[in-house]
């Protein structure tokens, strides 16, 4: 599309995309959109008056995060999105004309948080993560629980811990039971990890006792972020049975800067898994309810390359968030607009596809490839883990920037 | 103490224990504090001035909710706390000349939400209950799984379900799957329970990375409040392998409307149970860190007279708060100011002082007597649980007031 700052449409923030974010302009915290390699400031725009003739309420846009304006509700998201798209391609537009006020460079800007996150729910609905876990944590013979077939299977998280890209991630401690040793010992974790997930942002909040149909589910999500859900997993192993993951988890969790709106992710719907027995009426949907969304892991070793470990693909999970938003209300828990909800670790079939180095190094059994020689099993003090994630078809393409991390001593 | 209200220091809400709440003060949530048979509205003396003189920032008695009040901090807590005993012993004093203006009888008044509650975690600390459901559950012959003698297991629960005393608990309905049946069904649960349960309110944020040990932990409390962790246990058991309860627990929870401080509980400290094996130094703790804090469950079919089926007491815990803070903290996980920690239920030795009905009836295999010769298994619609604690010594009383919620269809 035609546009005066003549980004491509196959750049990752392409004028298809306009993802929401929030960098420091100075010493403000700006809400903004990432177009082309620049941000484009969307505070600033509404104090100018750019934005006064549409049908929202622009101090929405004064905030440090961006709840408010996602609570203007789904209409206002749909005509916020082409009035930009419209501006972008016009020269006779009040953001060309502030053009230079308007716009810095991506490059160098510091991104903050955007969202308050009132809950965060992670859920586990990649088939293959949890056969994978559940081979190497339990029964290899019986390696999926009899409920995951029958339940999007989630938990609750911590909110507190959500941070954003480029935010450094201390290795956390806590308690482990060694191999063979009958007490647990306390230290640094040995088997730090990631988790490759997708995350979506609750949009339109509910009351106590309201559910919400898988017909109507999309209606409550505003949009999506790449999520690195880090994980210790000696630590896991000691502490999570019986009521599930805890300080494996909470000591940090990365998103990316930006949230790509689902409007902008329309051209890459696609079927879903075949799911096998059939699910109860509540779980049951209509139309492409799943998208086709390209998923990169690098691994770079302090002062080294990086290396690509995994590629896979949010495609394959087996739960869609239509589902998992069904099941999460059922039984009337309420949501709030800025919620988070991910995905779980999404694995493919192939064994570059797996989304931990749990899995990629099949629980210590195997060495991760890296460049010039170099190998983990899992993450060391130094190494930064980098997550893409990306929708392309031969004319459009639209990308979530990175979940950058790196772990200090 | 003689005080011009002549409230007795035998009453729940003596001038020994002034705990925080919020009301509805015509229109406006105002921030305030019971006495007696009364509420004194700190929003109104603020804007009055009466605060004037002390080292605080005013505003923040204009909030609706507790949260800038407590970061003012402990030292902050308790010269206000003091300020007010005074007064309210002192003829002389602002609030005296003022106390038509400040004074609004509790039996009426509308209490809210006093807190937004970033996070909540929910604890499993009482050695009794994880006993007594290990044995229903899982093993008879190895109830207590292998940790649970070595960390305060916790797990992440919903905030935004939290709600104040006298909230209606609409049942929930969900993925249950029946005795013997092959497949899960979709319905109203069949076993809603209720959790005695206490939560204390963090006061003093960290930032991530930042480890809070048993020595400070008592200094990041503001205070407690009683906590009714409903539960629908016919959703639990098919829900919560391998990540921990989720749809069981997350459609409501029900606090008491009062928070009362850790001041007001320092005659109350007792012993801990004794722990065995000894912990980790990072759990090891000094002093006294329990509380001998009385705890009461009525059940009150519609229409009839409140049957008492549960009496326990918070000191029956064998992971006090300070563990659980240090522990929680020992990967670096950030608390924040107004975050929610439950104990887990309480449950003693006693069969009365188990505090679910899940205990009282054994899984269902007896009869929970009310009176008039009715009887329970799990909560019916119509049925209303009131949680209740207290503590008491010869010559002062300190109470939480109640956690009251009324089950609708």
């Amino acid at each position: 599309m035609k546009n005066w700052l003549n980004v491509s449409d196959l750049h990752d923030f392409s004028i298809h995309n306009l993802p929401y974010g929030v960098f420091m302009d100075g010493d403000t915290p700006s809400i903004c959109m990432a177009i082309g390699d620049d941000i484009l400031n969307l505070r600033k725009a509404a104090a100018l008056g750019i934005f006064d003739g549409l049908n929202i309420d622009t101090s929405v846009f004064q905030s440090e995060i961006l709840n408010d304006f996602i609570s203007t509700g789904k209409a206002s998201w749909s005509a916020f999105r082409a009035f930009i798209q419209n501006a972008l391609c016009d020269e006779n537009s009040a953001i060309y004309a502030n053009r230079e006020a308007l716009l810095t460079p991506q490059e160098g800007a510091k991104m903050l948080l955007p969202l308050h996150i009132g809950d965060y729910t992670d859920f586990y609905s990649s088939i293959e993560h949890a056969t994978n876990v559940g081979k190497m944590f339990r029964d290899p013979a019986n390696a999926l629980l009899p409920n995951w077939r029958h339940i999007p299977v989630g938990y609750h998280g911590r909110a507190s811990s959500i941070v954003v890209s480029g935010t450094d991630i201390k290795r956390p401690s806590g308690q482990t039971l060694p191999p063979d040793a009958t007490a647990p010992v306390y230290g640094p974790t040995k088997r730090l990890d990631f988790e490759l997930e997708m995350a979506f942002v609750v949009g339109k909040s509910t009351e106590l006792g309201d559910q919400v149909s898988t017909t109507d589910a999309e209606d409550h999500i505003f949009g999506m972020t790449v999520f690195n859900d880090w994980s210790a997993r000696d630590i896991q192993k000691w502490e999570y049975v019986p009521l599930g993951p805890f300080l494996a988890k909470n000591f940090a969790s990365t998103i990316s800067p930006w949230i790509v709106t689902m409007e902008a992710l329309e051209p890459f719907r696609c079927e879903s898994v075949k799911q096998d027995p059939e699910v109860l009426p509540y779980l049951k949907y209509e139309g492409d309810k799943n998208f086709d969304i390209n998923l990169e892991v690098d691994l770079t070793p302090e002062g080294k390359s990086a290396a690509t470990i995994c590629k896979s693909n949010f495609k394959y999970m087996y739960w869609n968030m239509a589902q998992q938003l069904a099941h999460h209300t059922v039984n009337g828990c309420n949501i709030n607009v800025g919620d988070m909800m991910a995905s779980g670790t999404i694995s493919g079939k192939d064994e570059n596809s797996y989304g931990s180095m749990l899995e990629l190094c099949w629980g210590g059994k195997k060495d991760i490839a890296l460049n010039d020689g170099e190998t983990r099993k899992f993450i060391l003090d130094g190494d930064t883990i980098t997550m893409r994630a990306f929708c392309e078809n031969d004319s459009v393409r639209v990308g979530f920037g990175e979940s950058i991390g790196k772990i200090v001593g």
